[in-house]
This record gives C-alpha cells, structure tokens and sequence, in this order.
C-alpha cells in the first residue's frame, strides 16, 4: 500500500482550477478517453424526419413560435466519404443554465472536440454565470488547456451556472447584442425544461431578428424529469441515482446489522419521484413513497402515516425492529390536503394577526384544521416561521422525513395503546441532495454528454436551430447510439399564466402505467416484509458495473422495444 | 452500455444474507482474493517481547490484572520450516462488539481461513447480537458456505453486534457458562476501547478461574482513537472517511459552482475529532473545527463563531460567498462553557419547575446565562425539551452544524450593520454518520482486517491471551506487514469511578502536536481564502487510488520512522 498524496493538474488553466489539487481518481479521470457513437466517427449528414407537432395545443404553440413550429427533427445518418463535408468555421457560445448535474463540463467537450475536428479555426465561447453571462455578455474563450482539467469531472465550475431567465423584450435584446458583438453562429443551452423552453423562445427570437445566430438545446437534470420518446433521459439523473443508491445501501446494512434503526430517506427531486424509484430498484428498500402515486390515489398525510406504520408492525411481529423508507423531496406538492392547507395559511399570514391563543386557527376550513392538529408541532412551527419574502410558506424547507418520524411515533404509540404493536421504533433521518449534483460522471453520463455535445456541435454547424440534441438506443453499445436532434416546438405545451398562453416544455412524471413503477410495484411487497436490500457500492469506474445503465432507462427502452 | 440486472449470490448461506440480491460490485468483491503479510503465508514463530508495563499507574494496574499484567507483547516471525508446527483442532468464538466499522467481516474470515488452512478440523462459532450472544449462548458456527457472502462486505449482519458488556461477577459467570459448554479454546472480541478492556478483563477472568478459554482483542473503530505505537490504526477509519471525503468533495464542487452556499458539515467522531482531520487532509475545507484544538485554547463557542465569521467576511471580500466548513460531531463536548451550561441545566431540570416567564433562567450561573441567551432559540429549546431518560440533555441530539450557522448569521448581521461585512451568506448543513459505517470496505481496510484476523487465529493457537492483535508497517507493501500481539494491559490505565479504580484504555485523541494535526495546521489559511479543493470521488476497488492508505496514518507512520 504505497502513499498516495494527491498530486497536481498536469496542465492547469490560467483561470479556473488554478488552485486545484486533484485526486488520484479525477487524475485518471482527466485522462480518460471517451467513446463516440460510430455516426460520429464517420462523414455524416442530415436526414429530416417529418413536419412535427406539438405535445399539446398546437395551434397555440404554433402561434407563440411562428418561424420555427413544425420544422422536422433530424437524424444523423453516414453519408458518402467521397461528398465534400461542410468545413466552415464557426463562432458558438454554450451556457450551463440552473441547478448543476454530472456531466455538464463532457457536454462543453463534446462541442469543444467537435469544433477541434470538424470546423477547425472555430471558437467557442463560455458564457459565465448562466444566462445572465448572456445577457451581460461575460464569457471566457474556452481553449484546449482550458478545457482540460474539468474533462470527466464534476461540477459546473469550468464556467458556471445560473437561475437567471432571458424571458423579457429588454433581455431578449441584451442577448441580440450578445450574438452580434460575438459574432456568434451558435448558442447551446444546456439546461432542465424551462431552460430549453427559454432556449427556443431564443431560436424563435433570433430567427425572427435575421439573426444568423442558432440556438440548441441539451437536456440536463437530476431530478429524471426531461425526457420523452426522442431524448430517452436527462443527463446528471444515471450519476446522481448511484451516489444516492451507495449511501442507501450503506445505511441499509446499518439498519441489518444494529437491529434498531428505521432510516427515512429524503432524496432531492422536487417536482417527480423518479430519482426516489430509481432508487428503489436499484436497493429494495423496504417502503418506498412515490408522489405521482399518493397525487393519483389522492392519499392524505393519515394515508401515507398508515401505510408506513401498517409495513412497521408487521415487521415488528416477526422480530424486525428496523427497515429504511425513501422518501420523495416533493412528498408534500403531491398531498391534496397539505396543499390546500399551505394556501390557507398563505392567505391567513398574509392579512391576519396570529395570536398566541390560537383564535386565528378558527379562520381555516374544517379539514385543514384537522391536519394541522395533525402535524407534529415542529412542523406547525416551520409552516407558521418560514416564510420566503413573500411571506409565503417555503414548503421545500419542511423536513418531511422528521415530520414522518414524528407522525409515525404517534400513530405506533396509540397501536400499542390498543394492544396491536409490540415492538421498538427509533427513527433516524437523512437528506440525500448536494451530494449527488457535482460527483464525477459515471462512465454512462460521461459518454452520454460527449455524444450530446458533440451531437450539438453538427446541429449547428448544419445550420439547424430550435432543437434538442438527441442521442438514443442507449443500450446498445455505444458505437450503434443514434445522435440527432429534436424540435423543441415538439415538445411544448402551453399553459394559461396571467391570461396569457406561456409555452411549456411539460415535465415528465412517475408515470404509474410505465414499466418502471410497475417493476417496483411488483416487488415491493416483497421487499416491505423480507429485507432483499442491496448495496451498489461507490461508483467504480472500471471492472463489473462500471457500463451499467440505470435501470429507469433500462426498463423504458426495453418496455418501448 | 450492457443492461446490468442484479445478480443473486452465487452461493446463499442457509440463513443471513439468504434473500439478498447482490450488486455487481458487491459480487465482484465476494471474490476479491485477499494478499497476506509473508510472515502469515510461511511457518512462523511467536518472539516474546520485554515484560511489558501500562499506559500509567502500572500499580493499580497490576491489582486489577494480576495474572496478566507484565506479560511480554509478541510477534509472529518466520521459523525454520523443518520445525514441526502446532496443528492441534480449537474451539473458537467470536464476537462483535459496539458500532459498526467496514472490515469487521474480513476479521473473521480472516480467523476463518487461519483455523482452515493452520488449524484444520477446528470449529468457529459467531456469538450474535454482541457480548449478550456470549452470555445467552447465543451462537452460530460459521462454515464455508456461511461465511463466503459476507467476505469483503460492509455491515456486521453476519452475526450482528450489540453494545452489553460483560461486567457484573452474574454476567462473568455467564460467559464462563459459555466457554465450558462450547469447550472454547479462545474467544476474539471485536470492538472498541471499551470493548477491549472487557476483553482484557474477562482474559483475567478465565485465567484466574484455570479455565482453557483465551481471549484475544481485535482494534475497531471508524472513530480511529484506538491506536498506539503498536496499533497503528483501528479499522473502519479508513473507508468512513473516504466515503465521507467522497460527499465532501462533491459539496465542494457544489459550492464553487453555486457560488452561493456554506455547506456545514458535521461528521460522526464524538469523542475525537481524528474523522474530521483526515477528511480535511483528503479534501481542503475552507473553515475545519478540531475539538482537540478548541478545548486546548479553551475557546467559547463565541470564540469559534468568530473564527468562522472572520474567514467568511475575508472571503466576502474576495467575491467568495461560498465555502465548506468541516465540524467534529463532539464539537459542544469540547467546549468548557458549553458543558458549564448543560450541567447546570441537568440540576434545574431535575429539580424545579420551568416557568413560561423564564426566571428559572436566574438560576443559571452569569456566563452559563450569557451562553444560554447567545445560543439561537432552537437550541435552547432543544437544550430543555430534548432529554435522555434520566432527564439529562442529549447532546449528541444537537444539530451543531444549524447552531453555527444561526450563530454565523446572527453576527454577520451585526457586522453588516457596522458596515464591516457587505456579503451574501446562505447555510447548507449537512450530518455524514451512519452512511460511513457499513461501506464495502476500501482494499486497505479489507486486508488489514484480514490480517488481524488472522493473526488473531495465530495467537489463540499459540495458546496466548490478554493481547490485542497487532499489524504494523502499514505504509510498506502488505508482504512486509508485521503481525503480532500486544499486551493489552500495556495500553491500560486507570480511572476512578464511585471511589473504585476501574481499566480503561485511554481513547487517542487528535495530538496537536502530532503530523496529521502540524500538516493541516501549515495549510488551512491557505485553505481558507484560496479553494484548493479536493475531490477524492468514490471509492475505487481496482486502478489509481484503490490501494491508497490515509493521510493520518501515513503521516503519523512517516513521522515515527
């Protein structure tokens, strides 16, 4: 066992990672060479598919998107050798837009190597700090040294990222005198629904300016929650999943080995549960809430207390005293009750005194009374504190693991009152978040992202705009992956804000008929009583399960096939 | 990108890991062959050592263990091959005892594998559930078949742990029971410093009673305070801290590419803060609390507030609202003022009425009063509400990491208003604990573990007791590892308790003048302002990194030799 101290950036950049001392692990990582799909490898060319549609209005997407609704997506085929490939030099910006995910410095590459090989003498630009770098026109030439520390590493350091919007005439304008000042033929917005949609009102705008500038889209999100037939996942979700599967595998030895644990897990994904299912199947454990259930049931917070403590005493009679619950972030958007009971509460805080004598309670309809007696009271205490500067309740502070354990102590304490539960519960809570937004990507992600950015680099340098990098067939071996590229006009819907149509790039739920949840669903009751845990252990980036896919994105392309 | 199903256990036991499913790291560990040190793989002799002393009043010592305590440490050498070796069948028990450490399955391979290949037809019994299985004769005997799913793997469930000890002249008589009715030639107790002097004690016990029964000690902890010259290291301490290291490193990223979150995180280590140094070695935190260090300083807890928010307004000033700061779990432990408070709050809880008004408050001591007021309301309310069953606060319940964070913001704001801050300061906390104490064990700690337990397997042959199995020059490759016994009376000292003398090894805390602590000294203003974050990334089982030992007991072995 030799000493291993951390060694140096071989080639650090002048800016960024100056600083930087780097492990063992993201050494060999910076090394690492990516695969491409074979389409890739070889001349290729455009192949359009037909006019397209939308995921719903289409008379109103096709007015919000005049220039670029129904425009066909596109595949990339290979094309004769012998037919001249385009060779022009390009001038292209990228942007990393919202929360981060593993694998957004491989799609920066993936574009960057492109340029390299494909449009030698092009320049790409990095617009700093998200969509505001836009808008302000901040940015840093990306070079090859640049680049080449942040190769297979996580994070979105190498340029940052942010939640700025370019959503008003005044923004739209600052981004026009972006892409003239830059000269730009490109802009590649990498990013979650709302920053595709903010990207093809961008294409739509520039396109209506004569801007010769195009803009395309990469789907980028843990949270699972962008993907459709055309772009079969989200990057950052396979890598994320895993980080947060090594550690509940870990803590469901803990809970095997003392005897004396119930884990509540909450892990991150606000909107949809499927980082929570993903989980679930890759580690069995022994509850799992999946909102898009308890939203389709219209289950209430006693639904889901019952359910738990239901699966507790059963345990308890034969002799397990222990067990881990995963527990979706957005466990509470999904409770009808609790919803209506926030907006209440919205209303009440907003306009009434709240008196210590609790008079104030009496404004709140009968129901949401009753679940607020309900709550355990450091949660009437969180509902009735924090409040974000609206004075709305900030609902994603609420720690619904501790309000569950809380809950479920109440609930077994009467059972024991009455005589239906003997056994011992001691709960322990766990946030799995931060941690599995900025690992270093799987050699899934790491290969996905080159291929959509490189896949970004020919959408552009073939002119197209309003589109998604799109690579499919991901389980295949990487050579026979598809690379092409989705309009993002396909994709929309609109919803009714203000009176007004805004368009939407709608987010993929739990869908409770999809191979996925019908897996879990199958097993759970299995896994509820007998303890089939697993441990996926650390991420290994070479030897077994190193290729492995997740398996959402297995069960979705087998059950599609 | 092959699809990758679970695969079940090539080889399921009878009962324990019968309804698992196994990841394909998990697998792939199962049959991860295990080097030894050479001296273990070649016949070898035991080489007494000097009569040996303890680690202070030898005295008292040698009253408690009179027929132990002198005894000589030894270590196993190579012997002439020609010289006939013991090959007589044992009886061997083994135990685990107190929290869970990655590794402790390798140890009783590792005993496993000493008694096949050295000592065959013998017999090992697994006492379950901790030393209780030792005195309920609650056991199970441990075969091939049984043993071979665990090896490699992370958790005790094999045959569990428990915290009893075996203390009463009841409970040594119950153990006695035990010994004579399974005929045990020898007995391995896995566990701590506490578990340790119990096995030390009932070592005493079976010599002072001529029973045959000898007792050997095995060094476990993540916590790493038990160590001494000869015991360079307790396993588990390894692979808990790179796995903390690995979330550590990706909140790191997070943060740089936010820019807008200190994440606080509190690591598991309450006694010493050795988990919390090693993680700082592996990552390069901005801000790290050592409890060694403020106890030594005798800082207020106002001291380390200011320390904290001394490096957030400079890093303010160089545009960097973000960082990671490290704290020990034990931290309020080692703050004087702190404990000031808690003991006098255990007297008036005990004994008087908590009155709404608050002047039970006059009760409490000037500077107690001062703290209690400084404290954020949470805590104080935690500080009343959250009691153990004696009505005695529960200071491990304390989130410290939300305590300094409220702290922070509470005198960031004052010095916003005196104009000397003019930051943004948003806290993240996290807790990293029971995720680092099942993990599939890094290789370090899966052959060092399989080297104390086999080494264990020698010692009981050789008819030793009363040691604690000892590997050492841990920095060399594992053929030169030595193997050997060290008295456990050498590493005794005494405490007095209800006016009676009682054992204990003293826990190793961190040495503020110690390397581990002088390196992370040297650098952590350079830390601080600058971001010289590390991301260590997963744990790697093959390749770069994968055979790396810790910074701590590199820098404590190289500054020995």
């Amino acid at each position: 066992m030799a000493p291993v101290p951390n060694g140096t950036v071989p080639s650090a950049p002048v800016t960024g990672r100056l600083s930087s001392v780097y492990s063992e692990v993201q050494m060999k990582r910076v090394d690492h060479a990516l695969p491409l799909p074979s389409v890739l490898k070889h001349p290729f060319t455009l192949l359009d598919g037909p006019p397209s549609s939308a995921a719903g209005n289409p008379d109103e997407i096709a007015k919000l998107f005049p220039h670029l609704f129904g425009q066909p997506s596109v595949a990339l085929v290979p094309s004769d050798p012998r037919v001249a490939q385009t060779h022009h030099k390009l001038k292209i910006g990228v942007v990393l837009s919202g929360g981060q995910a593993p694998g957004g410095h491989n799609v920066i590459s993936g574009i960057f190597d492109y340029l390299q090989e494909r449009a030698q003498g092009s320049t790409l630009y990095g617009f700093r700090g998200g969509p505001a770098g836009i808008m302000k026109c901040k940015y840093v030439e990306l070079t090859s040294e640049y680049i080449y520390p942040y190769r297979n590493q996580g994070g979105f350091d190498m340029i940052c990222s942010g939640r700025d919007k370019i959503e008003t005439p005044e923004q739209f304008k600052q981004a026009e005198e972006t892409a003239k000042k830059l000269d730009l033929d490109g802009l590649v917005v990498i990013g979650g629904d709302d920053s595709n949609t903010n990207a093809c009102l961008l294409a739509e705008n520039f396109r209506s300016k004569n801007l010769k500038t195009r803009v395309i889209g990469c789907p980028k999100t843990i949270d699972g929650d962008l993907k459709c037939k055309e772009v079969p996942t989200s990057f950052g979700f396979d890598t994320a999943c895993k980080i947060y599967s090594e550690m509940i595998g870990n803590v469901m030895l803990d809970a095997r080995s003392t005897g004396k644990y119930y884990h509540f897990v909450r892990l991150m994904g606000r909107a949809a549960s499927h980082i929570t299912l993903e989980c679930a199947l890759q580690t069995h454990p022994n509850i799992t809430i999946i909102g898009e259930e308890v939203a389709a049931k219209k289950l209430t917070l006693k639904n889901v207390t019952d359910y738990i403590v239901d699966v507790v005493c059963k345990r308890a009679e034969i002799s397990y005293n222990y067990g881990v619950i995963l527990i979706p972030e957005g466990l509470i958007d999904f409770i009808p009750e609790v919803q209506h009971l926030i907006g209440e509460l919205n209303e009440i805080l907003a306009h009434d005194i709240v008196d210590e004598g609790g008079l104030w309670k009496k404004k709140l309809n009968d129901q949401s009374l009753k679940l607020f007696e309900f709550l355990p009271q450091a949660i009437q205490e969180q509902l009735m504190l924090e409040r974000d500067p609206h004075g709305n309740v900030q609902v994603a502070k609420i720690e619904t693991e501790k309000m569950l354990i809380q809950m479920v102590e109440t609930e077994l304490e009467k059972r024991r009152e009455e005589g239906k539960y003997k056994g011992q519960f001691r709960g322990q809570s766990h946030f799995f978040g931060y941690e599995g937004r900025c690992g270093l990507p799987t050699n899934f992600d790491a290969t996905y992202c080159y291929a959509l950015g490189y896949g970004a680099g020919a959408l552009l340098h073939s002119g197209k705009t309003g589109l998604i990098s799109s690579v499919g067939n991901l389980c295949a071996p990487v050579e026979e992956w598809t690379v092409g590229g989705t309009a993002l006009t396909l994709l929309m819907d609109v919803e009714r804000r203000h009176g007004k149509f805004k368009p939407v790039i709608k987010k993929a739920m739990v869908e409770l008929e999809g191979a996925p949840f019908k897996m879990f669903a199958s097993l759970r009751d299995e896994w509820a009583l007998k303890n089939c845990y697993v441990s996926p252990g650390p991420i290994q980036f070479s030897g077994p399960g190193s290729d492995a896919t997740n398996h959402t994105l297995l069960l979705e392309l087998e059950s599609q096939a």
